[in-house]
């Protein structure tokens, strides 16, 4: 079967490989589709060989159907269609026994510590397995695992029906939380300096302002009758973003920490305590959100045709990383893994 | 009457006035002691002269008897022990219309942008005035608001029994936090760079830890199990205390910011992602704080008499700014505005 390896050097290797026997406990998925996302190209960039056991498949947010099952497993059908939450925790961490697996001290991402989803066949541990609906399509359900990812941001920022929050960053995360945070009932304005997601979020009916051109300020002070956002997501991963944010927020807002932030960052200290701020990290998701984006996707409210720009087959892989690298009018890229694709 | 005014320069000034004579709405009250805080001293440096209006009489941590009624006032009675919460909102800003008064856009913070509380008789408004019971003494009463400022960390901190906090500064206001922390029954581990201070600690039976000599972090490790503390307090108002409270929380660990920060911190935003750790500011306090405060000093929860160091009379208001402001072995220092003192 064919699989793409992350080779080192920027480097990705369509290579023809046998497929993994379902183990004890483990299932054998027949992949549809993977998406690829920042965290893909961080790897492709060398930023985290130090996970990486090279050459490695690599994608984590992926969709397709229950191919074979191993020895004891009974939970799940052949043929059923699936996604995976690609978390495997360690269970006794003091993490874990405190209840936060998914942040688990040793946490074992799958598709980065451990082979991933950009492959014809896979295998996995039958308990990150999760069964999709069938009026799911699985061009859709490749969105679950950022969905929830969007999903759990919201949560964390305990966003209500009424409130006003600003999204800092338009790309695919930056939108999911948009539209997922619409989906509570939240009015939203995302800040994005790309006109091409700019364009993108307009499509979907959310406001976007560029920070470069808006009087983001002004705009925000005058839509919340002076009172300032109630939540700010940061998803840019940027100082400017960062500063942008806490200068958003009402007393008492909520800063979600979604971006990835290479340094150590300034802030406002004195403004949190000023306004009783709040700021949380958000990181992955818990199966619960899982089961919230599964509902949003099939219920069509967070419009995967929109946010679907590209397909490759998974012997373009190569070109499908390099589409989502070079910008541009690109934002969900998707690898077609089935057999069947050219 | 005696009246201790600020009157710029770094200067105190003793000046004989009338006292103010309780109009619509307002109660006179003989003062008996007025605690002088860390933003007492910063009046006296001078930071905050766009707020005073000179020369002033500040203060505003007090006990005292209600001395004269307003006309229209029938809610308390002459020679009532109370204290004074000495804020007062707007009511109509969207802090308050949200339900968050003690932190209105507008707030008048009695004793900074009003005056306050270093005098022989004080006129305020009696929404302000809060009844302390008669078994609290009034020397211990005016320990009300700053153990106040400690409760309403705590509830911010949402800390609960059995959890371990770090509290980073053991000056006046961190002290009472270990103290209200521990009445919620949590462990606190204290971090402080003054000898005296961590041995007034000690006194209280709180462990104490000097951050330039002890290896705090792997005291935390220990202590902790390898998980973190739930909650630091940090008012120390330092970089490096945000940075080292950072660094100890446990995974969905809380940060309140207590201290008053003059610049922007460096803040490790990706250990806040990674942990998906918590970060809330707490100003002031609400009604409800000056309840359980009241209720903790009536039940000697909070120490007073140990922390009470020294008492000055009124008399000598500028020597008792010298004394906190010289620092060694001081902690709360009270001005004894009784007509009674020397």
């Amino acid at each position: 079967m064919r699989s793409a390896l992350y080779a080192g050097n920027s480097t990705i290797l369509i290579e023809d490989r046998p497929p993994v026997p379902p183990g004890v406990g483990e299932v054998q998925i027949e992949v549809a589709y993977t998406g690829i996302c920042g965290t893909d190209l961080h790897i492709l960039h060398g930023t985290m060989d130090h996970r990486v056991a090279l050459p490695q498949t690599i994608g984590h947010e992926m969709s397709g159907r229950v191919a074979a099952l191993g020895p004891d497993v009974s939970s799940l059908a052949i043929g059923t269609p699936v996604t995976v939450i690609p978390l495997r925790w360690c269970g006794t961490c003091p993490a874990c026994r405190a209840g936060h697996r998914h942040i688990c001290h040793r946490l074992n991402f799958i598709g980065i510590d451990s082979p991933g989803a950009l492959q014809e066949r896979w295998t996995v541990p039958a308990e990150v397995v999760v069964p999709l609906p069938e009026n799911l399509s699985l061009i859709h359900g490749a969105l679950v695992e950022p969905a929830a990812v969007a999903v759990h941001d919201v949560r964390r920022a305990d966003l209500h029906a009424g409130e006003k929050a600003v999204v800092i960053g338009g790309g695919p995360v930056g939108l999911l939380i948009a539209l997922v945070a619409r989906s509570v009932g939240a009015d939203v304005i995302v800040l994005e300096l790309d006109v091409h997601r700019r364009a993108v979020a307009g499509q979907l009916g959310i406001r976007a302002l560029d920070p470069a051109a808006d009087d983001v300020a002004a705009e925000v002070e005058s839509w919340t009758g002076g009172a300032g956002a109630a939540v700010a997501f940061e998803v840019s991963g940027s100082a400017a973003g960062v500063k942008t944010a806490v200068e958003l927020l009402a007393v008492r807002g909520r800063l979600v920490i979604v971006g990835i932030h290479s340094q150590p960052r300034e802030v406002d200290v004195f403004r949190f305590f000023w306004r009783e701020l709040t700021m949380v990290g958000a990181r992955v998701y818990e199966r619960a959100d899982y089961d919230t984006a599964i509902g949003l996707l099939s219920a069509g409210r967070v419009a995967a045709e929109t946010l679907i720009t590209h397909v490759e087959p998974l012997a373009n892989a190569a070109a499908a990383f390099a589409t989502l690298r070079n910008g541009g009018k690109v934002m969900k890229v998707l690898v077609d893994c089935r057999e069947t694709s050219p």
